[in-house]
């Protein structure tokens, strides 16, 4: 742990292969953690160039006059065993391959990828890689990797084994600021494996939830004894591709490693309480939900919507994913009978039938969520309306004979927003008291979305099988917390 | 027909019931119908309104000195029955009735509705609703609903019957930029039902594709009848609520119409060659794909994608659809050998690597499109790259010693845009010269979009899996063409 420490909290680093030259990685590395706002010290080897991006570069390792915590190495395959010996008498213990060309690329490749391992191994240093697009340590303010993300701090950590899909993810959860902690991918695995990575992000506190993208384990037994651990103090949210014959063969030509059977590895997942999902969006949405939404104790949700055709959706959404409604109790139907119109439809779903009233709707929350009965909340269409609100702005302006002047728009469109965030809020704040999760479905584009308030994170999603797939998966972990 | 086309294509309507205060129904519509624009007579009807939104109003029907094609009635419902006469009175054949309070709201409505559906059919008028949240018509500049869109003109039409739901499917398509010719919200069915408008958009040769949502039609063999011969000329795509038991009960509870068992919807789909959809979102991407693509011929896909995990996750999820992924010949291999670096991975999924020059996208996209073995193409994460461009420029901003102007990035931001269009206009090309669909996935936030491009329209999705289903939906839809 000592040494993932050093390779995730460095206080200094050296990048070997540094470069001036957009677009090559020696320069996109380097530009991405000086654009993050690194705050340890930065020494760029390169025998040719002086300086790098603004930075004094060295000619060699050896030059360097200063204690280096962890070396970044993006030079040509063949050159590795020398520069990984130079680190090791550096005293360096951790260092990041991205290189490509070892196992990947054949047999000579694969001769390489042993050497290194092997000269590593003497000396006392780990590496993550070779042929990996790099690690970020947000708590650290470091990302080194080709793209820069710029992320948010926060508790969802990511390893992936394709460099490629896992920064896609990361990007999809950086522009929607959703907060990180740390991001691996984790190259051909020479050294470090996936293993040793989701031990150390169980093992960080920073790390609330834990996102993987999977294409094959080496070592399942250890796999399974790790994940156990884990999966006991935090969730852990895992996409194993190659599920199909033709995924399969793909996964191994792309890794180099045995797939396995998917089969093999479902059960794997399900005896260790690891949350398994078929696809790269739906890794976004549980662990991004999972990071931020306390686990609800049981299958019972309440849905209450703004029209009678989206909770009908939502609950054919529930019956399927194995999800409950309970009937409204007649205390509960009488207590809503003085709040809503006379013709309500007295049943859950709540149809709240066109009502436009925040505190009715932050009522209504409150009787659900204070219901012993449900486990979990779905909010339809309360939240999100004011897309249609500009559209009727928009709408005024091409009139002739328009009524509202911009001021009064432009107070219409301030109040809503101050409403739905009067109602956002309520709702972190029933969630916090309750510990039930309450999500939010605005039928808006832009997916998962998180927002911070006062009572702590509320959770918001596009459609209704978005949220109901959320609480499906949630209710899975929560029966194997209860029975591992 | 005739009366159906006076309904959506009126050369001046009559708005029963018009008012001035913001909310309120009677400003919502005929706020939308102004800002929309349309181009005929607008006659307000408000017994104590002189101007109503800059228009002249009418105390009543009699008052209004021209010819009048359609009436849209928003007044209580105990009012409709004369309003309706005075409607025959005047020669109006074609009417909305906005107006809510009827069969949903208990026994004195049903009678109401009764006495309402009498006087139309003895006065010779048809009219949609009551309780429906109105009609569009883009071709006639015409949005008869609360909530303006501005929808562009297009080719789908938007059969709802919950007025909730149809709008904000409308909104999406709308906010998206893709074209529709009509909405129809169908209210409580008294006089026209679904059928009717499925007859109607079947037969407007402004239609291309159909999008229903349904909760319960009455007359199923009628239904058959006329899906039969729609879906011969143009898909029609529908999302059944209900399937559940408690979705099933609050269906019936909405609409008031038995929902029937899903499993006799399901079969009188297939039976028809309508294709059925679970989730709004999943109706929003396949109706706005088969307005717009061509069918493929089989099932037969040709994958290419930058990274090889993405690449893996498509084969998975076409294995699930049912689609096939055809071995690639040795002359296509070959071929791209010559273009390809030396250690491309030979197979389908074809995994460029991560290489950036266009003009290889667009051979080998020329290269699967010519194929004769495959009958449609998902190229994943070729277009779509520059959230990464513009997270590096906002990156190199940060960066002291940065090494581009303002002038350098704008211009680097501008080519990578060129670069994409170029691609998806070739694309295009493509899908038009050889008949087969070809669908971007960008791995990037958003959704469907859809592009305009001298050879047609090219489309785009952010994820594999929708990508896959749209494929998946569109050869069933195909195989029923074959075989009815």
């Amino acid at each position: 742990m000592d040494k993932l420490d050093a390779m995730f909290f460095p206080k200094s680093l050296a990048i070997i292969g540094a470069s001036n030259v957009p677009g090559k990685w020696g320069f996109l590395i380097i530009n991405s953690i000086l654009g993050k706002g690194y705050k340890g010290k930065i020494f760029p080897v390169n025998p040719k160039q002086e300086i790098i991006l603004g930075l004094k570069a060295y000619p060699r390792l050896d030059a360097i006059p200063e204690d280096i915590d962890l070396a970044i190495l993006i030079i040509p395959a063949r050159l590795i065993p020398d520069a990984l010996r130079d680190c090791i008498a550096r005293d360096i213990h951790a260092a990041v391959i991205i290189t490509s060309g070892f196992k990947e690329a054949g047999e000579v490749g694969a001769a390489l990828e042993e050497e290194i391992t092997e000269i590593a191994r003497q000396g006392d240093l780990v590496f993550i890689g070779p042929n990996t697009m790099g690690i970020a340590s947000e708590y650290n303010n470091l990302e080194a990797i080709p793209a820069p993300m710029g992320a948010n701090q926060g508790g969802l950590g990511i390893i992936s084994q394709s460099g490629n899909l896992g920064l896609q993810i990361m990007q999809w959860f950086a522009h929607k600021e959703i907060g990180l902690s740390f991001y691996s991918g984790t190259g051909n695995e020479a050294l470090l494996k996936a293993n040793d990575l989701l031990a150390y992000f169980g093992y960080r506190d920073e790390v609330t939830a834990i996102a993987m993208y999977i294409e094959g384990i080496e070592n399942g037994r250890e796999f399974k004894e790790i994940a156990r651990q884990v999966t006991k103090k935090k969730p852990v949210i895992a996409l194993k591709s190659g599920r199909s014959q033709r995924g399969s063969k793909a996964a191994q030509s792309h890794t180099g490693s045995m797939a396995g059977s998917f089969a093999v590895y479902s059960a794997m997942f399900k005896q260790t309480g690891i949350i398994q999902v078929r696809t790269p969006s739906e890794l976004l949405n549980i662990a991004g939900a999972m990071a931020h939404l306390p686990v609800p104790r049981s299958n019972r949700v309440g849905i209450m919507s703004l029209g009678g055709g989206w909770g009908i959706i939502a609950a054919d959404e529930c019956e399927d994913a194995g999800l409950v409604l309970p009937k409204l109790p007649d205390d509960i139907i009488k207590d809503l009978d003085t709040h809503l119109p006379e013709y309500w439809n007295r049943s859950n779903p709540i149809d709240i039938v066109g009502e436009s009233d925040p505190d009715m709707y932050i009522y209504i929350m409150e009787v659900l969520a204070r219901w012993d009965e449900v486990d979990s909340i779905i909010a339809l269409g309360i939240v999100g309306r004011s897309g249609y609100l500009q559209d009727f702005i928009e709408c005024q302006e091409k009139i002739d004979g328009k009524l509202f002047s911009r001021e009064l728009k432009l107070s219409l469109l301030k109040d809503q927003l101050k409403s739905e965030r009067r109602v956002i809020t309520e709702m972190a704040r029933l969630q916090d008291q309750t510990n039930k999760p309450i999500i939010v479905v605005s039928l808006a584009e832009g997916g998962l979305s998180i927002e911070d308030t006062e009572y702590g994170r509320s959770l918001s999603l596009s459609t209704p099988e978005e949220a109901v797939n959320i609480i499906a998966h949630m209710v899975h972990y929560r029966a194997y917390l209860d029975h591992p």
